[in-house]
């Protein structure tokens, strides 16, 4: 297999921790990782540990608006690291940077895969006790057209069934209400969508609070303004909790507790993956330390392994 | 003052716990309370405990569709609560009972604010050491456009100012980014428009983390599809954490949480306020215990006697 390119330059903790992060991944995962930055920060961080480095002079920072950034920074490390992909020089990409940016990177340098309408961002949502929920999309797209959330459904379901192992992953649409009669016209018009499409086990409307902890559903479909917005609310809602349960208790207390923080931790899901570019492309969270990094490559050697980018193209034929 | 009715057939535990309930506001808060309901019912759950009764043969259950329900049960509990409010009979109305037909009972009794262009479900979110954030529209119109949603900011204002004691509460607007160039054309639309409305002390756009633990508004508004998912998936996530967190730490270790728990119990925010019909009407939850129906009525006394209604007619103006 091809190495898997990194971002050395993108996230809160870049380059060292990130660099930390594929020197652990070569070890742990037993894959190739080629890191992708400027050469003087690298050496600065410590150097490459050993490992090989596309060069790019540029970063595109995270207040950078990403489309003006893709295309002003050329030598940047997201679009060499997308272009290291598209030329056969790595399997897959990753990248703890602005979001945005890494996904216009991908999308302008990979392409889309062939029939799809619009990439997505495929979000696991930690569900203790059971595989991850997938959310998506959690925020490529503020607008959707009742296809394009059709297409999330089939390339989540593909994702959920590739990453997780499930059979036929449970389907569900995000609305206000169980009723398909409930929500706005493209939700409405999206469940009678998805109620006529062949080969998705759709089990109808969920709400906000089936999100989290919840068994209703594998896959979560939604439009990216609605996605983001959730997944933050949910985010916030878990860091805000844990800071005031942690800042209640005595510290002897909170030993039972670390389970619980483990299974809840981003760092522990593999990132978000963007589903519909015509290759693999992992978004890992701006906070992201090594361990995130470690399993981000582990995630996107299992997507490269199990060919997901044909799958995709097939699901959404 | 006049009595305040409360929907005795409404909400989970009706009607004792509602009566009760309804009996202990009046001790607590020194207001009038009359009972809305089924004769038999409340006589079988242990009588009215003195309080009037306003006799009504129907309910609209909590799967009833909200506008069939009130067209068809034209002598349901929620009908005749609204039409106390409407005839001056009552000067507040309160249920946990089916949301959408509280809304539609309020509105299609006692009709709208004059000006207001849709009523809006307002939601206080707990933040525990402060006021809570007011958040709306909590669900009550799953498509808007941006003229209502620069009215649900005026609202919330009102209600904030009134309810906190908040001199110029910050209002925002809920996004996928603090640009005002991210979102949807709503968002976009909207947030120009508020920096554009005199009298509003519009501080931008938010994201969904800013809902809970944070101070960076008073009010946040949105349409009422997001403002319904985004308030569910808080929710789901504070029970989901609060049941896992219990469920790993022995009871003895629990009581430093009691007052976290306390301050975060929707039973003590006073319930729901929909703003924009002309009186005052509380939207209870539907697991509304004794307590959380003291706090309802404590809050209708405090906006009947704030004369909210008028100071909505003025803000929209």
């Amino acid at each position: 297999m091809l190495p898997t390119a990194v971002d050395a330059m993108g996230g809160d903790r870049a380059p060292a921790e990130i660099i930390a992060g594929a020197r652990q991944a070569v070890d742990e995962v037993g894959v190739g990782v080629v890191l992708v930055g400027r050469p003087d920060a690298i050496d600065e961080a410590g150097g490459s540990l050993g490992l090989d480095v596309i060069p790019a002079t540029e970063v595109i920072e995270m207040h950078d608006d990403p489309a003006q950034g893709v295309r002003r920074k050329k030598d940047s490390s997201l679009v060499r690291a997308a272009e290291a992909v598209r030329d056969g020089r790595a399997a897959a990409m990753i990248s703890a940077g602005n979001t945005g940016a890494t996904m216009a990177s991908a999308l302008l340098r990979m392409g889309r895969v062939k029939g799809v309408l619009r990439p997505a961002i495929a979000t696991p949502i930690p569900n203790p006790g059971h595989h991850p929920t997938v959310l998506l999309d959690a925020g490529a797209n503020a607008e959707c057209t009742p296809p394009y959330l059709v297409q999330f459904a089939q390339m989540g379901s593909v994702y959920a069934a590739r990453h997780y192992g499930i059979d036929r992953p449970r389907v569900s649409l995000l609305s206000i209400g169980e009723e398909d009669t409930k929500g706005t016209p493209l939700v409405k018009e999206t469940n009678a969508l998805l109620r006529a499409t062949p080969g998705l086990a759709f089990v109808g409307n969920v709400e906000g609070r089936d999100l989290i902890g919840g068994d209703a559903a594998d896959v979560i479909v939604t439009d990216g303004f609605t996605g983001n917005v959730a997944l933050k609310a949910l985010e916030g809602a878990l860091r805000y909790l844990v800071g005031a349960v942690a800042a209640a208790l005595p510290a002897e207390s909170l030993a039972p507790l670390l389970p619980l923080a483990a299974d809840m931790d981003p760092d522990n899901t593999g990132g978000a993956m963007l589903l519909g570019v015509d290759g693999v492309c992992i978004i890992s969270h701006g906070s992201s330390t090594a361990r995130a990094i470690v399993n981000a490559v582990r995630v996107a050697k299992e997507m490269v392994e199990a060919d997901l980018v044909a799958d995709l193209r097939d699901a959404v034929a």
